[in-house]
């Protein structure tokens, strides 16, 4: 992270230039007190530091290569008005520019003066690069109530999740009227971007709950390898990729004509946190994780034959007309030709946060999918799987959340502008 | 991680094989069932792959350069006897040697047969190379009461640690009859480590508290950068470094005739979970962060001037006669000339665990050091601290835990075999 170069300018608030949204640190224009330094960040010894726009027609941290780290957090917006609402996502939208090239949240600091004043930026990133910093921002149901006049512009799509078969949700890990992704190939980066962001709701909102992912469990890119999740397992090898144009416009962005206009370009995330029973799965025969998984576990192939990213045949049976890839199995359930087509662009990662009483990891995956309509995408399948997945037995979810995620900004406009017309 | 090519034997019952410790791995002796799979460890993205040998003179982990990530695990020892507690230690021994080799925690698997018995590893860290890991046990003072006969063994400077001043701690994130300290540079190899360790105790010890640690906050070697923590503060400038061969000879290993022999070669761990009130710390200005600390913010330099690694010079004052490095400053009193010249190797590790009820992140320090006596050396200076610091206004001291770590094991023999004579 760089530090900013430019004196303060006294006879500017704070505040007003925490208003001036869309500064243009990446690309052509340049906000008043904000300052050009792009890629002065010092590389590291990891060697490549990616960094991907905030401004763009979609956000970002969706289609972009899945970065290894995660910082994922959930806010309820505090006793606010519609116009304080519409100045903290201008505010987020800032910051979020900024920090995403590598700069610090604010004009101010870390590490400059004015030394009578907190710093704009808490510091622990300064010296690193953004390495692929995205933040991708979300929007609750819950938003949509009476507070801040915008029940009218609730899309159809953001529905309140129904209850699945087994689902044993804690209250505190639910919901959210505001969301905030942020992806970094270093944890610090992502750490620093929430905390940066919650302090700057400071008033306004506040964290509900939250959520690091130390290692991603989908490639989204047909460059990235696929990772494994805690059941030792690949995941997402028939995920959705950036590559897949025709896919991604069929399942991932909300289109002209799916209403609301101001969705459009956008996308709708669900997450899910899940945890995994590892103790009692780890005390299964190989044989058995694997036809409750439906592939190999080393090489991820089908069990129908093939390797990885050979299409699975569900048709294909073994002795006694028992099919290969058994009825119950993960990849039979999720797959698209059992769910009327639809898929989902899976971007997990896998999380461990400490142990319980009894000394089990509390250990999972924190699922993330971006769809087009939930309604008949997340919702139909995860129903299928509830019900039917052999899998559900080392599974339990806890956490739930769905967020409209609107199109990207257009410089110099804060994220969702276009929801408050 | 590479997988076993030999073929399991169906002749040698599987836990005599877990018995087998040291089965030489790395170096030159192989034991029956290991393999010489070193080095077969694919390369990924991200380039170096740094891989240290488990055994040796002292444990790996104390002075091998910090990696960047930490799982960190305290175990209580169940209703075992003194013997099935050696066997354990000669099964964790097995399994630490392959996996810091980058190989399963056990000989089958994790994805291959037989396919009737669950794998003796868990398989997430498949494909990936060992990227540093070091795994490093330890011994709580508990483990010598009158349970497995060593109460006549413990070591003097083995002590419990006292009440400190504002010490908050939490009974479930102290002690620990055993500890396992994971380091990797990919969190998922660290946390693969821990999982499949207590995996291997099932029904022998239970996991009592453990700890996640995202990004590292001392250098322990000269060639790396210096990390900030979440203060937004370079940390652990003035750490003692793997170069100082006087200084780690002085304040790091036990000596021969400090007694007792089996720890000659070892070191003592003390940990301390610290919560940091991050966003009281957030709102103070950047003056007063800096006296607080007593060093610059952006440079890390001392408030006497100079550079990072100048050495602070405690006797300059400023104007009326106030030293510029104040009293109450973390950096005069943690430092050995205020302290009898007790040092202390810091290993300490940033974490994140979600947030409060209140909506703050639930973040801080894991701090971890490495020392020849506590007694002269944590002790002193933590007491000091936490009667004086300033810094303790943002601080909340809420875990804790004291490890005997013995000296590295021989090849063919288990961690802590002299300790049972």
């Amino acid at each position: 992270m760089s530090t900013d170069p430019a004196p303060p300018n006294p006879g500017i608030s704070r505040r007003g230039l925490l208003g001036l949204a869309g500064a243009g640190v990446v690309g052509a224009g340049i906000g008043v007190g904000a300052t050009v330094a792009v890629g002065h960040a010092s590389s590291t010894d990891s060697g490549a530091a990616p960094q991907y726009p905030f401004f763009g027609d979609h956000q970002a941290g969706i289609l972009t290569p899945a970065q290894d780290r995660l910082h994922f957090a959930a806010f309820d917006v505090l006793d606010i008005s519609r116009d304080e609402l519409r100045e903290l996502l201008s505010d987020w939208t800032y910051a979020a520019n900024r920090m995403t090239a590598g700069l610090g949240a604010g004009e101010y600091g870390p590490a400059s003066g004015p030394y009578d004043s907190p710093p704009d930026d808490t510091g622990e990133a300064l010296d690193l690069p953004p390495a692929g910093l995205t933040i991708t921002f979300g929007f609750g149901p819950s938003l949509f109530d009476d507070r801040f006049g915008l029940a009218s512009r609730r899309p159809d799509a953001l529905i309140d999740l129904p209850h699945f078969p087994a689902d044993l949700l804690t209250d505190a890990l639910v919901g959210g009227d505001l969301c905030i992704q942020a992806c970094s190939d270093d944890p610090q980066i992502a750490v620093h971007a929430i905390r940066n962001l919650s302090r700057i709701a400071f008033g306004r909102a506040s964290l509900r709950w939250s959520q690091l992912g130390f290692g991603r469990t989908s490639s989204t890119t047909k460059a990235q390898v696929t990772p494994r999740n805690l059941f030792g397992f690949k995941d997402g090898t028939a995920n959705i990729r950036a590559e897949e144009t025709d896919a991604v416009a069929e399942s991932v962005w909300v289109a002209d004509g799916d209403g609301p206009d101001w969705m459009t370009g956008g996308s709708y995330l669900v997450s899910r946190k899940i945890r995994m029973t590892i103790e009692t799965w780890d005390r299964t025969a190989l044989r058995e994780q694997e036809t409750v998984v439906g592939r190999t576990k080393g090489e991820g192939a089908p069990l129908s034959g093939g390797e990885e990213f050979t299409e699975p045949d569900f048709t294909v049976t073994g002795r006694g007309d028992v099919p290969l890839i058994a009825e119950s199995s993960h990849v039979r359930l999720a797959h698209p030709s059992q769910n009327d087509g639809a898929a989902l662009l899976r971007r997990g990662y896998n999380f461990v946060d400490g142990n319980d009483d009894l000394g089990r990891l509390n250990a999972g995956l924190f699922f993330i999918c971006f769809q087009r309509d939930p309604r008949t995408q997340f919702v139909p399948i995860q129903m299928n799987l509830a019900k039917n997945d052999a899998m559900n037995e080392y599974l339990r979810h806890v956490g739930s959340g769905i967020f409209a995620v609107p199109p990207g900004a257009k410089e110099g406009r804060p994220i969702g502008a276009a929801l408050f017309g």
